[in-house]
């Protein structure tokens, strides 16, 4: 078991199906974590039980995922000092991601959310882990072997194209 | 005294150069209002206590104005049923003010914010007394004096221009 | 029968698929209203008549609809001091909505539009029914409880998560 | 005296500065004009009725300028078939004249605004005259002239930037 | 046969889809017009030709598409002083419609496009036919026609929900 | 053989349904070619000598597309004095494309990219060829008859309209 | 002492006024840091040498600013696996941010950058305390001192404002 | 004296305080270059024979900026095969610039134009070197100390802070 713990958090169950890629990277990089719904408009006493506690809890990072007017991630962060990871979900409504984007990097001065890419949940869990590894050595190795595999998918590809050229069916795109 | 009487709140006293115009033009339509500090992101617990006991403490409406990743609107909206008017702020790092008007525009179904223009204080507290016309009469005939009031000033300024040609000094741009 | 009665408006049918969400949640939420079109740029003497009667005609707020250049609901503000609620509607030529939020939202000093998110008539149902609640103890009850369910669903979804795991068939993304 | 009459109108007379362009350039091709305000939001009825008259009174172009959510020059346009040329100004508080652009431009099937650049005022002068012209032989002589010396005036800068060097005192940029 | 006539040119045959709609706009309203392909980028030399001589060759108004940076419509105005309406086509690799509208609209002091919306080719059939109507009056009349037909339809669909109720089948959303 | 040499790179093999137009081009134009994938992000090392060496290896252009925070054309650009011609591709994540376009358009004073249009590959191939055109006849010759053919297909798609009418089948939109 | 070090990097030195708010922070909050440039662009080796040798050097978290097409924090992430927050720089040249914000924020799966607002260097050294506070008890005191300063402030305004009115000199906006 | 000549035009003299940069660049890279006006909406005549007749007056590159809708760099990429460097220059009416950008950038396929940043005209004097080094190894070497120039500008100010500190006068930021 990791030393440490993860909460992933998102507005909406809609909001499953991008933050799933937090959790099974996580896994996929030996973290412990916890993922449900809590969200900052329709339940927000909830909200801040889960921030205000989220420290005793056990938890070392935050990942918060939403769509739209995202409030979730900085109202989480302005209720603990825990880290807490943004996510910004381009919801059905939204004007092309630039509501959930803008509403959870533009934090004032004092309480800072780490936002990723729209719909980025991926690197989310990896940044936790990044922010893990610091004090567990075992999930330092397992970000190291990730990054190396990264780069073999890449060579993989690579090493196919330049030896059947672009158009073979080997390549296939 | 009017029978409605509004709250006025800001993310921050940076804001209150712009705010100042809602509770002016409140004082002009004859409502009563207070007018105070309330950050989502730094003071959180006083939000939470403002927003939940702002019906019992005799409020009719709320008006908040907030810059950047602005959640003090929406976050006062999920805690209570009053109608919250937003104003968003075009603060010093915001991108252009994009950040603010998303943030509080963008709300999901069920939270509603009553948005109006980047830094639009007045139209907020116009649109405060229109809310409470519906129940009070002299607020209500305030309203209709001011509007007679705005198209006096327009035909004062067509007259001018009319009368004397629009390369006048008395025109004077 | 709810003391608050609420028009609806909207430029065009085709706004009917977005503008029908607010008649179901005034519905649910008790409020008497009435749904026609009115189009400021096609039947503009319907719009002043509209707008210049509405009060008189005992409406307590107005939600209007448009897309593209957007300005029914602003016109209709010039003409009343009744509330009005803008929906800005993504229209098939619109330039991804940004067209109808700006052309409602960034209404001039002295005459507001309250302003909902795009395709947000949802929530302009329920606005209205705030507004009105302000003298409509059976619509205040009613969006206590509305706001109680939204907190429900929320509930479960997360129950559901926590007890059998998000990769659950029962959560089912 | 030429054949055609152009009417200017502007929401405000914070519009004049950028709006005299147009005047100035329509006095420069030899038209006749008036210049007046007109405000779609604070004198909605002025604005019904020099619409609707302004066939009646001899006019054959109209030049509209208007900022923010600017819905005067297609409210003008939906009550005359006259041509209607708009002028986005950036206002004050615009979001960096967007807001003026698309409420001028984006106008629905059936209602045409022309719309020129963001403070394209000139210019709107300028397309005025070419569609009286199309009438006016003064008007056409007029413009061909314009754009001669629209012509003379870069080849003057370009002779003297060949002739001296673009280090010149004679170019002094 | 009207006394004035349309030229209708795009970029490509791609744009034929969006641009056809002037065409059967400008047959509805009584102008004669021709339809033919032009490419500012392609064909730059048959550009310039048929600019230099749209005048002699008895057009009145130019109408021209295109998508992209769309330099058609400001190149041609840069060749006659004929009004030239510029329609911006959404083209497949566009940025959302953006760069087809700004290289339209935002043309430079001394040579106007009259712009309108994205693909509203319909309205660039009817600006052309108001620019017509100033010397054809039975142009006029068709406009006048046109403008009435447009109420009439809106009025259709108004009355068809005031009687059957908007969730009638009669209306049928 | 092309005396020009030129290297095609994309940072995923899912960038190549776009980049491989730059490929067919070239051939078109009888460039010689080497086409990989490289990615800054996944693989900076093979990113660095590649790069490095390219000048030594016998390039004369490089071609490099990327998607989202497209960091690959500007860091090559960083190590080589060789021309970089870089390509914005709109991948799933992108933000409507934005993203990729200004991360390689608005590279910092002292090292360029020539940046061409969203998903613009095609034209990566013809700039290309244009630069290896100053020092190899043979391309020149092929560039100036593909100028002719792009012509030409505008010409035929403009008589088929001019003869037949737009309305023809032989037309076909 | 603190355990944890921090490194703050920038493309250039017109980044310092925005990033020494980074490292004045970092003093506030009891961290080490070192400060210094690395320019993506202008010394790729430099960048190289940094970012693979970041870890063994000590440092616990990466802090990176950069403007325009800003491919520092993502270059520097894609040759570690340490935490790299990044600050997006509004530079001279910049348009309007968005280009730094994007270039920063969009990173491809795999490779995250925890991005903050646009100039927030502060939050960033907030972050990285926040990230350090997970092994640094005395970090971890430090940040809970510092958000009750963030509540007292904000408090005093409160105060000032309800005692006083805010039109008090007190108040002084 | 350079084997390659550059030609740098720019459609107003308002342009030159940018443009100016890709000239004194060029000097310092020792290239030929002349440097004029040529406008293509007031000169289109100039710019066809300009364009026509570039490479046979021995130009090897063509630089061209130009604001607003501008036309000039893709105008004149359809009148030659020389390869054309566009410069989008933030006029004063100009809509942040996105205008210039985006009329520049977006070309069809068929007619590239190499864009560099907004009032990048330094980068395109560096991108037309990069393009004549092919051919020219005295430039070719140029280059390479200027690359090397720019590493050893960032190191100064490197080595100033670190011997220093950040605080120090003689960083002085």
């Amino acid at each position: 078991m990791s030393k440490g713990k993860v909460a992933i958090i998102m507005g909406s169950q809609s909001d499953l199906k991008v933050m799933s890629e937090a959790a099974n990277v996580l896994e996929e990089l030996k973290l412990s974590y916890d993922l449900t719904i809590v969200s900052a408009h329709r339940t927000p006493e909830r909200m801040f039980e889960f921030a205000k506690s989220a420290k005793s809890n056990g938890y070392h990072v935050i990942i918060a995922g939403a769509g739209g007017a995202a409030h979730l991630p900085g109202m989480v962060a302005s209720l603990t000092t825990l880290p807490v990871i943004g996510v910004p979900v381009k919801s059905s409504n939204s004007i092309d991601g630039w509501d959930s984007v803008l509403s959870i990097l533009q934090m004032p001065g004092g309480v800072p959310v780490a936002t990723v890419a729209l719909d980025g949940a991926k690197n989310a869990g990896i940044l936790a882990a990044q922010i893990v590894a610091n004090f567990d050595s075992e999930v330092d190795k397992a970000l190291s072997e990730y990054k190396e595999q990264l780069k073999e998918k890449v060579m993989d590809s690579a090493n196919t194209i330049e030896e059947n050229g672009w158009k073979s069916k080997k390549v296939g795109f």
